[in-house]
């Protein structure tokens, strides 16, 4: 039951990847070598996802889990947020300002469920690689492309 | 600190409304009579973001509250996703089924809530009476526009 119920916290950020779409502006940037191809997003996203809600299902129910829980809140939300920003408004600079927000709120987390749950905390491993990359990607977009975007 | 971190939880769907602005569309749209002012949102939304981390920042550290945070997870996620979807995209429709989930997530925590802390589950209660409104406003300005619109 808490697995389902996080699963469907999830689903708002899937629902983002979804509804803004890369498209033709993410296609004519200026991209470093190691990008992954656009397929992987969502194959990557799908297992990432199913990680952090069996990983908050094994958290919540613990005595303790306060913080673990507030901190998994937060990261999930700024998850959310991440996509509208970047590929709905084009805004790479405040893009790579929530993904840097996120990488904390994801790596605090991570430490939060290791207290409580090895294996939780273990679960959190690949998201917080994922996110790493996503947020030099963001990092390398903006830099390669700022001088010719007029969005910032 | 509990207060703080859900406070910045809250601060990714207040975003959403710094990022994505009603603008032009939306004083386009036929609204219904009853539709509040501009101004409101903002201060409504900030006195719910403050209602809503306190009795968050209540419940998390008691125990039994594993189905209670998963559902206030789900329904902050969900509320990060309508602003985008509806003022960035003006998908009127799929915005309606965004803030009905959202209606019966809100819903569903504040009874988890009630059940463990009275004074949780009544700091609650403001949010989902403007979840109502909003649920409202969205189906009838859908209803008013949907001739017009090109947009779903």
């Amino acid at each position: 039951m808490l697995f389902v119920v996080f699963l469907i916290a999830c689903g708002a950020s899937a629902t983002t990847g979804v509804m803004f779409k890369p498209g033709d502006w993410y296609r004519s940037l200026d991209k470093p070598s190691w990008t992954p191809p656009n397929w992987a997003f969502p194959v990557v996203w799908t297992v990432l996802y199913v990680c952090i809600a069996a990983a908050a299902a094994r958290i919540a129910p613990l005595p303790g889990s306060g913080l673990a829980m507030a901190l998994f809140v937060a990261q999930l939300c700024y998850n959310t947020l991440w996509t509208p920003i970047f590929f709905g408004l084009h805004r790479m600079k405040v893009g790579l300002a929530v993904i840097g927000l996120l990488w904390l709120l994801v790596a605090a987390t991570l430490l939060a469920f290791l207290r409580l749950d090895i294996v939780a905390g273990l679960l959190f491993v690949p998201y917080l690689v994922w996110v790493t990359i996503a947020g030099a990607l963001n990092f390398e977009v903006w830099r390669l492309n700022r001088d010719r975007m007029a969005t910032d």
